[in-house]
């Protein structure tokens, strides 16, 4: 029965994600053991994260209802193939940024690949290495499962209900289908990010005050340029054929928007950007998977002590500001703060807010 | 001597871009008249911003030092040559992001456009409208002027003054050069910010959940596709030969990327990745154009009251926080707070915190 309900949890890897879902386990009452190959990693993990960090990868899986392969994508099928001999009753998984060339490198590498069931919590921080880690990283995010054939599907249940368990959101969908999607959505912003910052590059040595005029829509683009090059390259190649496709679609719209500038046809370009305005608007308008957190809007004059009293206001109804940002402040005039905060607490910090003379409004 | 000091401001187009310049310019102990076609416009902006708001072009520009055209770049050429006849002894200046079209169409249109010298001050925000206006948005922005061999030295000192007092640094290059560097910093970002965006939505037809597995990454690169379309259409076509330019470079970028993920050459694809990340961390790392701020770390413990001990520190001792962002908050662990201050409060700020048993740390 413990594929019903699997409460040991193995963990190899114990990066940011590995980590990230130990912590997410050890909230839900999981034991979770660890285990990375850097042990100053490992140490890391166990001392942020709470995991009990093991020897090998042996001593980490054994006895292990589940265990997550968190590692670089080109070490994931050997892994997983020695987690299931090590764990002979476990749920084996991964957390690889493509689908397809992992679950078939698994199912080349063992005989009877039934336990394992492919996966991609679609979760992530600016951060990286167990410092960075969370179990709140998992918070209602998707995270894809991606069973074939060859999958038991008790074995995708069991995940699938684990997953919903920590609070996030399982969805499951072929491997060629998941990587086809994050073709267009993460890895080809990947390449268009990494493309462009390197084209200012170029340009900057031959104009050096270039990057003087980029403003916040250049840093926008380019924030993903910063990205770790040895596990990003790794994840591109991997993903070859549908990533190709994906960068042939983009050169085909970015060509097309060409010609239309070129030949001065202001309202065609117009309506290509009212399109993609109206497309990014939607996006930012429909309810975001992650759930459990709630924005609340208040306007406040710009002057030393107001967020000192806004947070005095909050922190005595022993609310927890999870973010804060001030959105603008301008000179002599009103700043707006946008609050987050947990859900169930909305409400207590709306009220309280009111009560100390603010206008609170709930945004989301 | 108007020209060494212009105290009379004039304001045509009193949007975002106008009112702010118009603030700048007041708080710089400037007269300040502005106007705006759209009478409801104007009422806002001398409603936030302090502008006196006037009842036609003519008695907007009578008697003015110092004339800025701030509407969109379609009637630029028009309105700075009758500021140039209503306004005899003015400098006459616009704010369009595109120059070498505008500075031809003034120069096509007027006979003597020696007192016109084109201007772009590369600030902006995410508002628009009057009431996202705000003097701040110019301090230290980079704020580039065009002038020509038509152009009067006089009126390109007298202006570059000007701006340096209210405190953006100027930068004199040529229309064309100008051009060339926002069709790869500022117009190329748009255009593929729509093309990603407008390719995501195709896919969505097809693939309903595909902006369920959109992350960071994605709503990074898509944002600038939520700009305005009318504005940016005309932007586009006005810079068309150097941004078709800048296209095809980017073009060439994505293709030589594509060809090395689809022959598999994972070191290839890793060192152009690595390139761009050098590019971009020196970038981040180079000292802002923007100056007058202090960015201060502080390591906090994540539970209720903390922000609100923190930001009553600073209150005490009359430090305005111009910004404030937390970076991350583990749970159960410690979370850090970027505190944004003005500069020459940032030594008072630390050692309050610090006296407040805080650690803080200055970072810029």
């Amino acid at each position: 029965m413990t594929w019903t309900e699997p409460r040991r949890v193995a963990v190899l890897g114990t990066g940011l994600m590995g980590t990230s879902i130990g912590m997410a386990a050890r909230r839900n009452g999981c034991y979770v053991r660890g285990f990375d190959v850097d042990r100053d990693v490992l140490a890391r993990a166990a001392s942020h994260g709470g995991l009990e960090g093991a020897g090998g990868l042996t001593e980490c899986v054994s006895g292990a209802d589940l265990v997550f392969v968190c590692t670089p994508i080109a070490a994931i099928p050997e892994l997983v193939a020695r987690a299931l001999k090590g764990a002979p009753d476990a749920i084996v998984s991964d957390v690889g940024s493509v689908k397809a060339d992992v679950v078939g490198g698994v199912e080349r590498a063992v005989a009877d690949a039934s336990r394992f069931v492919g996966g991609h919590p679609m979760g992530g921080s600016e951060l990286s290495g167990p410092e960075g880690a969370s179990a709140s990283l998992l918070d209602g995010v998707a995270w894809v499962l991606t069973p074939t054939e060859a999958t038991s599907a008790e074995a995708v249940s069991g995940l699938a209900r684990w997953v919903g368990s920590i609070g996030a959101e399982a969805m499951i969908m072929s491997p060629g289908r998941h990587d086809r999607m994050v073709a267009v959505v993460s890895h080809l912003p990947q390449v268009a990010s990494s493309a462009l910052m390197g084209l200012a590059a170029t340009e900057e040595a031959d104009e050096p005050e270039i990057l003087l005029l980029a403003a916040g829509g250049f840093r926008d683009l380019t924030r993903l340029a910063a990205s770790n090059p040895h596990l990003w390259g790794d994840i591109l190649v991997s993903n070859r054929e549908a990533l190709a496709a994906s960068i042939d679609q983009f050169i085909d719209r970015l060509a097309s928007l060409r010609e239309l500038v070129l030949q001065g046809r202001s309202e065609e370009v117009e309506r290509a950007l009212a399109e993609a305005k109206t497309a990014r608007l939607e996006m930012a308008a429909k309810p975001k998977v992650r759930s459990g957190v709630a924005v609340i809007q208040v306007p406040v004059p710009d002057r030393p002590g107001v967020l000192a009293s806004l947070t005095a206001t909050l922190g005595e109804h022993t609310v927890n500001i999870e973010d804060l940002q001030i959105v603008h402040s301008p000179e002599g005039g009103r700043g707006t703060v946008h609050l987050t905060v947990a859900a169930q607490e909305a409400t207590l910090a709306e009220e309280a807010l009111a009560g100390a003379g603010f206008e609170p409004t709930r945004l989301a």
